[in-house]
């Protein structure tokens, strides 16, 4: 298993409007998310940020993400939520949500 | 149980010796953070920020952070990286870490 932790910003005035559509996230979405092997998945907010927490159970992260962004569904629901979002200039090629690095664990 | 994500701020300039330090936790600090029921503990960077996400299974939250703060190892701990951080002037009244608020979650 792999976590994740990953960090996107979003104007104060898009985050009621994203709360409201992530308390009752499309049952699709949710399939979709979960056929890609992503468990024990939760996202925070806090000002202007967002923080997403996951865990991978795969085998091939890239094409697992290749199969989410391929499905209508999820596209549709990207659609949506992405307008509201603000991706860090600072994230890596090919991200929008930005991977963070992992320096402590503890079970 | 109760998921917890939080953030704080550190200089670039400290990001290394910060993931020196959590590199080798002190196990007595291990040890307090799991007798204060801490579980799936992770600490991330990017950028300038730090998020933690943990999961708390006791039921005084209160009562074990005050636990944790009267440790003296936990002290000492906290004594050598708290100079390393940086608190959001947006913290709540008596936070280090900034509590988040939870918008999603699936298991």
């Amino acid at each position: 298993m792999r976590r994740f932790g990953q960090v996107l910003g979003i104007a104060t005035e898009n985050i009621p409007e994203y709360t409201r559509l992530h308390a009752a996230v499309w049952p699709s979405v949710l399939a979709m998310i979960t056929a890609c092997h992503i468990r024990n998945y939760t996202i925070f907010v806090k000002d202007n940020l967002l923080f997403a927490y996951f865990e991978y159970h795969g085998d091939d992260f890239a094409a697992d993400m290749a199969k989410m962004a391929a499905d209508p569904q999820t596209q549709a629901w990207w659609a949506i939520n992405n307008p509201l979002q603000s991706p860090l200039p600072t994230r890596a090629a090919g991200e929008w949500w930005a991977n963070m690095r992992e320096i402590f664990h503890t079970d």
